[in-house]
């Protein structure tokens, strides 16, 4: 089993990790597409485009499936892929629907994205259809932090407490953009007693439990970056635990 | 006199802005990258690769000069422009380090800039061979916080004390991006009594003192960019008091 993930960024390490400790056998691709990082002000267009690249560049290393590890690709690009690629693809936002759907008492949810994430309102439209009435919220600033490599500082707290103080009602958080889950601890803080929903980890689930393994194997795992990897190593070592040994850069042009 | 000016998003519109002050005559095309912003942390290879493009761009629109409104492109790009095309190219760096020769007293200048150009080393290569002792600081999270809209923000002095707070000799700040004049008023505050070099103000004095022009005509100008607009007009309108009647998107993938 070899499972390719993409993200613009660091983002999608966040998911990785999470594939990594849910399905440990399955050799994975990872590949950031830091030329084009952020992809979350960008538009519907840009998205589609950039995605369909990533998921191609994916195929062509052979991968049996694709984990859209980026919420607002998997917000605007998840069909678009699926429409042009034979294996199956995997995106965010569903998985961490029907996460909030079980876990979720009070049946009012608060969603935090990038800004084409939520202004594209696919967590929205899927929340209400079960029943779940949604706050939403775009955090533009909370990418760059953790591009930046700050996961805890006294700015960031400020942040934070203007983009989530108005949110009290909500019982349920889903963190939904990959990067976040590096702001849990800072998010956490001021969002006492909510459950947190974390895309990767609910994605990862999923796919867990619709393949078989060999529990008894450790897979593989090789990087890809569409530019210079500047602290992606350093963030991805530090901040989440992972080992990165086959790291390569491609060029965009050749695609 | 047509000037075609390019950034990769919002940062070049402070140049903009100083060019219709100083050579009120000149018709104008704007040109912000938004597919790709930003490029303050996108590597050589990345920022020429774009840089050309926009350079050819404006080629298109017929400009009589170009105006490389970003200092990241300045200094990875421009000699690579000026050698593919045929009108003069004028970049951020030489005059603002022109204008730090004069107005410095004590030779000691600060240089805050992206990642990617201070890593680039140009201005520190400059500002020595005239003279003058360089200190430098990568500021990553001026360009999110100004393409967020926020200019003045208690979480935005927390941040900047946090990168100049060291700096007590330098008589000079080169602002050496130029999203930076956007945040101005905030960087003063913490920087009383030093003299601060926009990049675009003294790239935009060297062009006027170049060229005859005719003072009683107000030019045109026209905008394009590769993306959506989002927050491009309010932007432009609320902190510089531009108005842009004359926007389009461009697809980069026609180029």
């Amino acid at each position: 089993m070899k499972i390719g993930v993409f993200d613009s960024g660091l983002g999608g390490l966040t998911v990785l990790s999470q594939l990594m400790d849910h399905i440990p056998s399955a050799d994975f691709v990872y590949f950031g597409d830091n030329a084009r990082v952020p992809y979350g002000n960008k538009s519907e267009k840009m998205v589609k485009h950039f995605s369909l690249q990533a998921a191609h560049f994916l195929l062509s290393k052979n991968v049996d499936m694709i984990v859209v590890a980026c919420n607002t690709a998997s917000a605007l690009a998840l069909d678009l892929i699926k429409s042009s690629v034979k294996v199956p693809v995997i995106g965010m936002i569903q998985p961490a629907v029907d996460a909030t759907a079980t876990q979720s008492k009070n049946k009012k949810v608060l969603v935090i994205g990038t800004e084409s994430t939520i202004a594209s309102g696919t967590y929205q439209s899927r929340l209400i259809k079960r029943g779940i009435s949604v706050s939403t919220k775009a955090c533009p600033l909370f990418v760059p932090f953790v591009e930046a490599g700050i996961t805890e500082h006294k700015a960031l707290d400020l942040i934070i407490e203007e983009y989530l103080s108005d949110f009290k009602d909500e019982d349920t958080i889903i963190l939904g953009c990959t990067h976040y889950p590096f702001l849990r601890a800072s998010i956490e803080k001021h969002l006492k007693g909510k459950k947190i929903i974390d895309t990767g980890e609910a994605a990862s689930k999923i796919i867990s439990n619709q393949i078989s393994e060999n529990k008894t194997l450790i897979g593989t795992t090789d990087f890809y970056l569409s530019d210079k990897a500047n602290n992606f190593i350093n963030i991805a070592e530090e901040k989440l635990g992972l080992r990165i040994n086959n790291l390569q850069q491609i060029d965009i042009e050749e695609w």
